[in-house]
């Protein structure tokens, strides 16, 4: 053979042998067929379940379920995957044993399957980290508990949330999932990701957990969780079906086939491997499920015939594994995905603030609910008589747990859903508030357990803070049960609204008698009450609680004695003025608060507060048609205009409480309190209605102004727990082009934001009760936004402006609280105040002092020793598994840098009343055995790996059942349990 | 006992007795899941199926049957019914043999029921009674074949179709259906028969084949075939579901059963059995069936919690087997339920004469698609050699019959769909032409059979009525076959063009030398002919044609000799000038029509002729919103104005044929002819492009005025068969408000109009080529609406004026004939000269005549025997049933009144070159045996009772296999043939 020749034939066959051996020049195609369904937002999560209300939106889960089924049997190639559960439960404790064992068999094929799994697909920016942990528990555990360990999620489904936290990062990884993907991220983010192939990444979400939280992540192509354009095959879309039949007319084929080699194509050249996801489906779609598969079947049929790519169906977990299988090093993310913003004015950070009364109320009964849970626990306790038993109320804490779960969802708790949505929200954790009152009632007299047949009708004040409640406003005497939630005692001060201006006598459990203010009730207070009243007076006390545990109280009222109430002293605004108790002091000059001071520490600061308002856009041809709404922040002028100057101030001092009451307009005013004993000044602030009549739309912050040098940085946390760094007019992994200076500068806060200014040593935390949008605007300055009111819709589907008309029909009226703290820089106190804030007591009250035993376990606490003081009870509950077995998790809530100790915790004598026998460790989201979890570890460009949860806990050792807790760590465990004695 | 007491206690007994012994004192309510699917409307036929083109409407057939199947399988109680056999084939046709064996099943379990079963659900205005029958036939005998004799639909159904003929409910009998139902009759009709509990009667649709045309008819509550309001459960519609989860808000059980036993017992008040049926679907609806029956299932499971109703699935069948075991007499109707009107200013009247062009397509394939299927059995006759068997197209006259099928559609023919979809019914015809040309093509060379090789390239001319065709109107000499569907032999008129002034010779096929006249193509001929052009003159002659048969006509050019062609004379139009041959004359004066005499019988008529339009209302806000458009003619005034008078007059003698052509504007004009041997004058019109750049919409007439006093009365045919009497501002039912004094008096002319005078002893018949609109509106006078043009939609939904932009775009050119006779009362000769405008006869053209060979069959005819005048042959086809055996039809074209006879015919020896061997009589569908077809016959208040048609026929008798005829009977027989020799 002629050498040249022979090269020449090498050469020639080169690019053959190149296909051959290169397989994967093949751009794998996955369909992943799924369907996106909001837990409420235009309709009601019912509604959407049903398919009611359709004049609002045609979507009805039940169909969507109904139909995809028999598809999926119908052919063993086709899959599907569900996500939220809420609705999956509601269709499934529907269906007969035969639709039950198609659909696991579905799911052990692998063709059905589940992703996320919570409860909901949970908002990342308003939501507590509790609340999320709890809502994707309930969720995932459902899939357990019905389908086995097999139909375990291994992947986070994040595709509509409107931004994405590193705390959900780090809660994922937690769970044990090995990918996240979403769609929303900032366009410019997109755009430069887009272009370096950088939609894929590790998301590191704990600077502390490090590598072992990171989780694979993926950003949608062209930020969407539809089908590519014109391959939607809904019965609601309007795209072309594959038209290919030989008898009829219009056959398609060809353009259809080369319209989307184009599209996946050009994805394929912006992802590193040659794997690319397809979402096949989108809000509420696959109600009719046959016009998809035919269309898809067909569709993959014909464009297979082209050798470049190779389409099938998919999951996003095989995507994944596909991904992982590329064995890649992929770059690292350390930071978050706040905010997002689809457009140069169109940052999504109004929704942080978006009806502030249903974000406090969720917060609120987050609490409530660990309390209804506590509770639930303890009056299983083997009691001498079983009269009481019967009280215990039979529907448990679940139905709370359930509306908690739903709130959780992005148009929930985020305040984007439509108003009579949002007022189905409130009454489902109405219902779920009143049915943990009612069990609460049943576990206090199961505990009390006395000799009397007496069974105590507990009350329950949920408007002790606008100083008004039926059950006690107008009682003469009565006595009281405080529990705490919090797995170390505490002093907590309590205000009750009393109806006389005479002398009260309040005793503990152990008969002393406790210092007491009694204040007037304030005008504002009462012209917001409403038709119910209030008293006429506030009575505060600080008390005294036992640790998981709980105390009583009796109030007596002392006819003939008269008793000189704390006077209200109005100050001459144009004075400065102290109000200083041992631990705080806090300076008014000009009527508004002018300088703080720890007296603990020495520290003292300038500091100017205010309440300014942005004016809401409605959009200008100018520049954008962008109007600022539910989702979005978008100001009129980055500059917010002062509300008012004060316009009242008055002083009240009493023994435990020192109260300013500041009056800047008619609907704007606080009240600036310090306790005996705390080390932090309370704002509790009432705004609204907001006025709107001159058609001007209002969004409303308080702002705090120092001298503090902070160089454009602050801190936010993430859902409450980890804390972010947050740069002015930047961003860590992109260029930022600064459109917005106000809205593209906000960030989530959920329950705290700080400045830090390292020459001085000094921290300034400014904490909240509920989630709210925040920022610093100017060096030594903090914002938080508190309330807000649109005029028009801002056009992201909602199709409404944010304009709560609240009880009265003229405007909603927001009472909540800010905390103040003055600390060094190195201070942690910041994160025992967050707990504090987040555990807030339960109080039950009960009638008349006369008619109680005195008998009876009146003093309560569930532990045998108090938590370390680095360790936060996460879960105490009950545990679906068996009924001797309950659910716990410890939490260690600082970050390294704050406090980097390894915690021991013995579990088996933790609790006073029975013993731990057995644990076993779960998961973040005790829906499997920790040992079980396996997650993918992608490689990263900077060398360190993630490890199996299992691989980074020490076993419990010992006899005692013994833990290790270090930084930020959160542990779960299934513990077998039984009763002393 | 005291018997006072003993009798009282059985007095308070008896309402409790009566409803136990009267247990039909329950409302029975038949739930009948059902789906309207239009073959055609807003979207093409296969748009509809594929669910393409889904901007313009969500609906994709193909869906609907997926999805409904699977759920009848759930549940043996469930069912649903279907109507439209296009659809359902194109669905059959693609199903795997597991899927067949299921809807098989479903069908023989009576869950599945096919209803009326037609390829369409036909327009009963614009129709043909063949057409009609053709198209039943189609679908039924698809049910037939893929099902068997249990699947045949026993119901007619047309819920949907504009005004319902009798001449169609006539048919409906004679297919076998027991019950005929439809939705829409004039909103004045209904509201007297919903009081009268008359919605439901028994309709004689024929005179003459009287009680035995009986068919049970029920007109739908409320002239809705949708659900009752609130009740639709398809994901389109935003009704609320069944919502009984009791773990989920929003019950609404309580509130939907009030709503629905409100609706139900109140629709039964109006009807006198206790069965109703309610329509629970609608147009397209079941994309998704399992949002119908998931909530139907809950819906009927409430409902009947109430003793007061029983609700269960079932069907039109079902339901009418319960209103005939009611055991009732029933009211007959015999007039029709023309013209519908659903509100004062809404006479739908214009469809009458919407898209003429289309109306008139579909009437001129009807005769060929009668030529091809002939050819298509006398094509299988045994020939010498196979090599033209080849030639034979395999495609078959199928093509053309679901085109046909497709096009008798409501919205088809009928000129009610949007302009894409007229342009799809017309491709769908051109393709099924073609596919009939080429068998023809195929079916004269096998017939020819001539001892040449040459296969003779036949072409066809399309645009022989402009004197346009590029095979022939340059060509020097050709030959030419020209085919006779009629089973009589004939004489036929016909005109070629020719290109040059020249002599002609034309001999026939024995060399007989015709007479011919040449006569110069018009300027507006040649204006309308577009780029093709026409000859430069027309050759007429006329053609002698045998029985089913066709003979041969050579053209020869004689290029030296020069011969005198007929002159063209402009005649003074204020002069009186008479056109005259042996039979007819014509005269005009003042450039117009003023009287017609038929020499044959000495009757001379004054006659006014000449074109008016009427004005479009756009709707006007002080009587009513209603415009004329496609569907409604709603004229500004009720008297028509004169287009113009005649600017141009002139005459043309020829020696067969006689023109006067007339212009009356340069958009309307007409050639009035009289032909040698025949005793009809011919209008052949020119209509547009109608002016509306003015704005203004017309719609054009043509109108004869007589002195006939005709006292309000005239007739029309329906669907080319049987008369009707008309009275004008009159209803024979119900006592007409007349609201509209020319839209409210139009009725569906498809062949014929006529007045009477019976004191002069006189008939004056206007006979049409396609269905137009007439009337009555001055005794004496009678109009047709030639052509229309709207500019603003009707709002019923399709949503486009009718503003046919024609090949120029600037508006469609319509050209039609009328043809006119004068008559003796008594006199018969409509029938025979509307016979002949039905059966137009089919030319092929060849090539040169040198390469013709002379040997072979250029006369044949397929008849040994022609049929008495008194019978038509409606159909010789192909049989699917087996290779040899075909199809035949034999009707009586007579009423009782014209001509009693009862006409005797062998079948055995009737064609020339095959034996019938034995028949099988089948029903008018030709889906069943005769003696297999039993109906349900309900008593009537008359006392006479229909009866079986097997009662009524005597079966073919004799060794001759003769059967008998009687006035207006149509009967259907498969034929066993043999071919002689």
């Amino acid at each position: 053979m002629n050498h040249i020749f022979f090269i020449l034939s090498i050469i020639l066959l080169l690019p053959q042998l190149f296909v051959w051996a290169y397989k994967d020049d093949t751009v794998n195609i996955h369909f992943v067929p799924h369907t996106h369904d909001d837990v409420g937002w235009l309709k009601t999560v019912d509604q959407y379940y049903y398919g009611a209300n359709e004049s609002i939106q045609v979507a009805g889960v039940q169909y969507i379920l109904d139909s995809v089924i028999p598809e999926l049997m119908l052919d063993s190639n086709r899959h599907f995957i569900y996500v939220e559960m809420a609705f999956f439960m509601r269709w499934w404790r529907r269906q007969d044993d035969t639709m039950r064992e198609n659909v696991k068999k579905l799911v052990r094929m692998g063709q059905l399957e589940f992703i996320n799994g919570g409860w909901c697909m949970n908002d990342e920016a308003g939501t507590h980290y509790n609340a999320i942990i709890d809502q994707m528990s309930l969720g995932l555990r459902f899939i357990r508990d019905e389908f086995g360990d097999h139909a375990r999620p291994t992947v986070a489904w994040h595709i509509d949330p409107f931004g994405h936290s590193s705390e959900q990062a780090s809660i994922h990884a937690m769970i044990g999932f090995s990918s996240f993907y979403f769609a929303r991220i900032d366009y410019q983010d997109y755009k430069t990701r887009e272009k370096a192939q950088e939609l894929q990444m590790v998301w590191q979400g704990s600077q502390t957990l490090g590598a072992n939280s990171n989780i694979f992540t993926g950003a949608l192509y062209h930020t969407s969780y539809g089908p590519p354009s014109t391959f939607c095959y809904d019965i609601r879309c309007k795209d072309p079906p594959i038209q290919d039949d030989p008898d009829l007319f219009d056959n398609n084929v060809e353009e259809r086939v080369k319209t989307f080699l184009n599209y996946t194509l050009e994805q394929a050249k912006h992802h590193r491997t040659n794997d690319i996801m397809l979402t096949m489906g989108s809000d509420f779609q696959y109600m009719s499920a046959k016009s998809w598969y035919t269309n898809m079947d067909k569709l993959m049929k014909y464009v297979n015939k082209d050798s470049r790519v190779n389409a099938f169906y998919s999951t996003p977990s095989k995507f994944t594994k596909a991904l992982y299988d590329a064995n890649l090093k992929w770059k690292v993310k350390t930071d978050d995905f706040f905010p997002y913003a689809d457009c140069p004015s169109c940052f999504w950070t109004g929704y942080f603030t978006s009806r502030p009364a249903l974000k406090g109320y969720v917060r609120e009964l987050n609490s409530f609910l660990q309390s209804c849970r506590h509770l639930e626990i303890f009056a299983t306790r083997p009691v001498k008589s079983e009269k009481f038993r019967e009280s215990v109320v039979g529907q448990g804490s679940h139905v709370l747990e359930e509306a908690m779960g739903v709130a959780q969802h992005h148009d929930a708790v985020s305040g984007t859903e439509k108003q009579h949505v949002a007022n189905d929200y409130a009454l489902r954790l109405h219902i779920g508030q009143n049915s943990c009152q009612n069990l609460i009632k049943g576990a206090l007299n199961t505990l009390i357990n006395g000799p009397s047949t007496i069974v105590f009708d507990f009350k329950f004040c949920e408007y002790l803070n606008i100083s008004s409640c039926v059950h006690i406003q107008d009682s003469a005497s009565y006595w009281f049960i405080v529990y705490n939630p919090m797995a170390r005692s505490r002093k907590v001060p309590l205000r009750l609204p009393v109806k006389e201006n005479s002398s009260y006598t309040l005793t503990d459990v152990k008969g002393n008698t406790l210092d007491i203010d009694l204040f007037p009730v304030s005008s504002i207070t009462k012209s917001i009450a409403g038709t119910s009243g209030t008293g006429k007076y506030e009575l505060n006390f600080i008390a005294d609680l036992p640790a998981l545990g709980y105390t009583r109280y009796e109030l007596k009222y002392n006819k003939n004695k008269s008793r000189k109430i704390s006077k209200i002293h109005k100050l001459n605004s144009a004075k400065s003025f102290t109000m200083k108790n041992n631990k705080m002091a806090v300076t008014f000059s000009d009527g508004k608060l002018t300088a703080v001071s720890d007296l603990t520490n020495g520290i003292s600061l300038e500091m100017n507060q205010g309440y300014f308002e942005y004016n809401s856009s409605v959009g200008n041809e100018k520049h954008s048609h962008q109007a600022s709404g539910a989702y979005i922040f978008r100001p009129n002028s980055s500059t917010p205009i002062l509300i008012s100057s004060t316009q009242t101030i008055q002083n009240i001092n009493g023994k435990i409480v020192k109260e300013v009451r500041q009056t800047f307009s008619n609907w704007v005013s606080q009240v600036v309190r310090i306790f005996e004993g705390k080390d932090y000044v309370e704002f509790e602030y009432t705004i609204g209605p907001i006025p709107f009549k001159d058609g001007q739309g209002r969004e409303i912050i308080s702002r705090f102004c120092t001298p503090l040098q902070t160089h454009g940085v602050w801190y936010t946390d993430a859902n409450g727990r980890s804390m972010q760094k947050r740069v002015r007019n930047f961003r860590p992994t992109w260029p930022l082009n600064q459109t917005e200076p106000a809205a593209g500068n906000y960030y989530p806060v959920n329950s705290r934001i700080a400045l830090v200014d390292e020459s001085k040593g000094i921290q300034f935390v400014l904490l909240n009760d509920r989630s709210q949008g925040g920022t610093s605007l100017k060096d030594g300055c903090i914002e938080l936004m508190v309330h807000r009111r649109t005029l028009v819709d801002d056009k992201r589907g909602v199709g409404e402006p944010i304009n709560e008309t609240g009880q009265f029909g003229d405007g909603l009226i927001i009472r909540g609280k800010h905390y103040v703290i003055l600390k060094h820089v190195k201070d942690i106190r910041h994160r025992s105040l967050g707990e504090e804030i987040m555990m807030s007591p339960t109080t039950a009250f009960s009638g008349s002092i006369e008619k109680s035993s005195r008998l009876g376990m009146f003093n309560f606490t569930g532990l045998a020793m108090e938590l370390p003081y680095q360790i936060h009870l996460l879960t105490l509950s009950h545990d679906n598994a068996s009924a001797n077995t309950i659910l716990l998790r410890f939490e260690h809530m600082f970050e390294e840098t704050e406090n980097n100790s390894t915690v021991t915790l013995s579990l088996a004598n933790l609790f006073k009343y029975f013993t731990i026998t057995s644990v076993v460790e779960l998961g973040l989201g005790a829906n499997a055995k920790l040992s079980d979890i396996s997650r993918l570890h992608f490689a990263t460009n900077n060398g360190v790996e993630s490890k199996d949860w299992s691989q980074v806990y020490d076993p419990p050792f010992g006899d005692d059942l013994s833990i290790k807790l270090g930084p930020m760590q959160i542990r779960t465990f299934s513990a077998v349990y039984e009763w002393k004695d």
